[in-house]
């Protein structure tokens, strides 16, 4: 994993992926008391930045090994962004998603194109009906983080913002992003250790799903105590990936969580003073611009609003109870 | 009123306007059966396409009148442009308010910079107040949509789409664009006569306020016969504008009108599918791309979604009553 593959995914993402704005709000900047710029992977094809990932991955494989199709498990942002790259690539894809999950995602996945392959959370293992039908089919998995050249392509957000920082006439921020597994954060550290190196990277997580932070602190992986159990679902981890963590280590410091109230006003801040729908798994990070301001020592702040995929009622629930 | 006006205006907004993304997604294509792009000015600073206008008039000034500052009457997007405008100039800005605006638009305005002068609506005429204001202090009025410069800063917005579109191979399309006096409509209809000829230009209103489709049929100004009753507050107006209407006349050869309900559902698609927080009066020509789709005969449709200052309930209340 290093810097050359993420120029070479960049390459093979132009024209393909969204190269989304920097926006900024007089009112954001007040409230973190210096400048904040927001990078919205929210517009990005498929509504997050994993759209890079999946692109990035199928963009790379041996024509003769992608031809047969690629396989992902998840109900969420990843499943959509390896349906669309898939569907461009004219090569078929499947993704495994538990019976019981939400319509609305299934119905998308498949809009996209890709064959969705149901299972029971209780009685089934998504992994033994992977590796069954990859041998029966020849597809390949393309893992949500722990796969170079997914980080690859989520690093390319990492490019864009040093150019977009640098054409403000900034080379020094601290820059906040959302960590899950860390495929986001570790490819955006390695981009801006090379483009921007006087920008320092922080993860930021959800509050009592900080696996990431507290493995930095220590050195080695710590695990997450719960599974499930907050509305940041699209980046709920046990612990960060095994490729993702000497990456983190090796480049951030120390890491950030916030709370859930945090994590709904600042989606309500968002769609007030920039217009925009972030999940709330994509609102952590500048929940942690707005709301730790005292902690960060940089003269900008620079939050990743990582994706924008929330139900209706969850964002209706957020603008209802916060001002 | 001319295209030279546009490209300087251009020229003052370079590094200040925030050039906005074209975006798009399969979801709306598949409902137009046909491409649809959408220019999101609702990403523009301020919330609206109204800042290019003022921003452009103001530095359009002759320095020594423009220090004695400017004037708007405006509740509403225009306001807020202009407050930003003159506060980047270091100049002051007053605009004229009724005392029952609404809190949030009050301190919206105030927090741009603006002093913010109120007026009761059935005792005093704020043309009135204004004018003895522009007398004692020298401020210049900024119109929001009768006023050259402020028509060429709208403007250049069509020549980003006309280059956009033109980066994604389109040359053809029928662009379609939110329309109150029709600052907007004109300056994108004059730049892309120049820029991108093969494209057309059509206003489109909210139902019962298409006084401009009206008045572009029968080629004299038609008056709507309602004032207010629309939630499409930010292009409610009477007729079209005096400098505007000539352009339209040429340049349109006929206007759209959506109804309450389509509106609202397209906000709901624009929150699902394109993570875009848009107002009602900025969805107006979005819901026609999806909603009147058989009335238009362009292989690609690009749709201006004009602004995002929408308050929360509104944006609430069509999350919970459309699908």
């Amino acid at each position: 994993m290093n810097i050359e593959m993420i120029h070479s995914a960049a390459i093979r993402l132009q024209g393909k992926v969204r190269r989304t704005p920097l926006l900024s709000s007089p009112f954001l900047d007040e409230m973190a008391g210096r400048r904040v710029l927001v990078k919205p992977e929210c517009l990005q094809h498929t509504g997050s930045f994993k759209y890079r990932g999946g692109y990035s991955a199928i963009s790379a494989m041996e024509e003769k090994k992608r031809k047969k199709g690629v396989l992902a498990y998840s109900s969420g942002n990843h499943a959509q962004g390896v349906a669309l790259a898939a569907r461009q690539h004219n090569i078929p894809s499947a993704v495994i998603m538990p019976y019981d999950a939400p319509e609305i995602k299934i119905a998308n996945t498949r809009a996209l194109g890709a064959e969705v392959i149901g299972y029971d959370r209780v009685t089934e293992r998504r992994e033994s009906i992977g590796e069954k039908l990859a041998n029966e089919r020849g597809l390949t998995l393309i893992k949500p983080y722990d796969e170079p050249e997914v980080i690859a392509g989520q690093g390319t957000t990492g490019i864009e913002i040093a150019d977009q920082a640098k054409e403000l006439g900034i080379t020094k921020a601290d820059v906040l992003v959302c960590c899950g597994g860390g495929g986001l954060t570790s490819g955006i550290a390695l981009s801006l250790a090379e483009h921007a190196p006087e920008m320092t990277v922080y993860p930021a997580e959800p509050q009592y799903f900080d696996d990431t932070a507290r493995s930095i602190v220590r050195g080695y992986h710590v695990f997450n105590k719960n599974t499930a159990g907050s509305i940041c679902d699209a980046i709920l981890t046990p612990t960060p990936g095994e490729l993702t963590f000497p990456i983190l280590k090796r480049h951030c410091s120390k890491g950030f969580s916030v709370s859930e109230e945090e994590v709904l006003q600042t989606m309500v801040i968002a769609f007030q003073r920039l217009k925009l729908v972030i999940e709330p798994g994509g609102a952590v990070a500048l929940a942690t611009a707005l709301f730790r301001p005292e902690d960060l020592t940089g003269d900008t702040l620079i939050a990743v609003a990582s994706g924008g995929n929330v139900d209706k009622d969850v964002f209706a629930r957020a603008l209802s109870e916060f001002n």
